[in-house]
């Protein structure tokens, strides 16, 4: 089944201790988690760009199987800009620059032939913006959101109401905790399950994920790497496998496949953070995430 | 077959934000070791008291099959004592008070019906002291320790000494960057393995440990409780099911059953925290590990 995204289609420019600085890479929400879906399933895309979009950009989109009908592109506007600075370990990241553009003013229309979407991702945005996604797909069967502090912290009445429409939410640690003001991730995942959605995901990054149901409670580690090179959209390609595989699967979503699926998406980030950008990504192929998939399905049997 | 354990025992005062003061508590490295070591195989302890330590203790080990022969009682001495307030987020924590009294004067003498033991744990301690127990254990099949941030910054010789007669060195991850100058988990744990030990456990608290030999690396995940009253002894409640285990089953160590003992540590540890000092493991029998043992595998199978 196609899946859609809305979310930032984003320029980069990404600095790390050891890696030094990568400028005008392909980033933002939206665009990492496509690439991440396209292993699996049809993506429809919904974002804006600039009159400064390099063409090749959709180029590379495209031949991914990613629709880009939905792909806005302001005449006159520049693309939205992220500049940011990674610590040594490679976790805690200063924000040196960001341009909103025309993200600022983003409205997502979508196109017709996406209204019908059965599967549906709110990548990180304003909450009222996502809400405008969610009126245009009354026909959808899975609707899952990420968010991010500063909308916890200055767009809470929307965000509250955008909760009790999800199915999913998905969320890092700190935001977690944030939302609930609680240390206990445990408690954490529970309490924001109960503002709304049906589930929650929480991601912890290089310590993995956790998922959050009425009556279960799962933890899954990420994939042990040696080689983090940039983790800019790791948590954009966790939820991209996820979501790939739920829609590729199209057979329910119940715990379980939930819990297959977050392994998917986990080891989709693995890959994502191994280069720049979507440098390594754009090297693999459904076969390697599934190569990994069977040492990681080893690695947790005994 | 019996297991020995060499380390620190002691009387905790430990304060929580939700949980208030808690004084006089049996603590102490070996202690927290042997009673989480004594739901799997009978536990031979080696450390030091003063002449304060209250015989009610001394009762409570030998009731869990703990033999205290080699529980040395210094007349006119006191007992190590450590005093401690934790953060908010319930992983970091402040010493506040920290008398070694006996404990730093320790010299572990082995009981003549210790010294034949085949599995043996160095908890947390002067690594020189710890090269004492390995001298008077020349049979033993797996030799494993734990060490801390003070001793790699100070006695660096000593722990390198160590190193090469270890099979396994647990530590947490803190420890395993500083001994390394790696942030990277994966690679700090293979560059400390690659220092001696044939293998390498790195404890990560409420995100759970790593495991590292020549050929394999592998990740588990915590058991999620929402129940984190005191963290206390929790690395070691860790250390001494892992080590029960292979002391119970006694049928070798390679990464698949060292694999299966981290799980039954992890489960230990996951009930340590639920209680101060070792109240909640009071509470439980083995049955109550292995029904945990049950949910953790099917959490970690998809």
């Amino acid at each position: 089944m196609p899946l859609l995204v809305v979310g930032s289609v984003a320029i980069d420019n990404v600095e790390t201790p050891e890696g030094g600085r990568h400028d005008n890479l392909l980033g933002g929400s939206a665009t990492h988690f496509s690439y991440a879906a396209s292993f699996f399933t049809p993506v429809r895309l919904v974002g804006v760009v600039g009159e400064d979009w390099p063409a090749e950009h959709t180029v590379l989109l495209q031949s991914r199987n990613i629709d880009t009908t939905g792909l806005q592109q302001v005449a006159g506007g520049k693309t939205f800009t992220w500049t940011g600075r990674y610590e040594p370990n490679m976790n805690d990241r200063e924000t040196l620059n960001v341009e909103l553009n025309v993200f600022g003013e983003f409205n997502p229309v979508l196109p017709e032939s996406y209204q019908e979407a059965k599967y549906v991702f709110l990548a990180n945005g304003v909450p009222g913006v996502q809400q405008k996604v969610l009126d245009q797909t009354p026909g959808r069967r899975l609707a899952v959101a990420d968010t991010m502090d500063l909308w916890i912290e200055t767009q809470r009445r929307d965000l509250d109401a955008l909760l009790g429409q999800l199915d999913g939410l998905v969320l890092n640690d700190s935001e977690a905790k944030l939302m609930t003001g609680t240390e206990n991730l445990v408690k954490a995942g529970h309490l924001v399950r109960e503002m709304g959605p049906k589930f929650v995901i929480i991601k912890k990054g290089e310590h993995g994920a956790m998922f959050f149901s009425e009556h279960e409670t799962y933890v899954m580690p990420a994939f042990p790497t040696d080689k983090v090179v940039d983790p800019t959209g790791a948590g954009d390609s966790f939820a991209g496998g996820m979501m790939g595989y739920l829609a590729e699967q199209d057979n329910g979503f119940e715990p379980e496949q939930i819990k297959t699926a977050m392994a998917y998406g986990t080891l989709t980030a693995s890959f994502n953070v191994e280069g720049f950008g979507l440098a390594r990504m754009k090297e693999i192929s459904r076969d390697d995430i599934e190569d990994r998939m069977t040492k990681f399905r080893k690695m947790l049997s005994f």
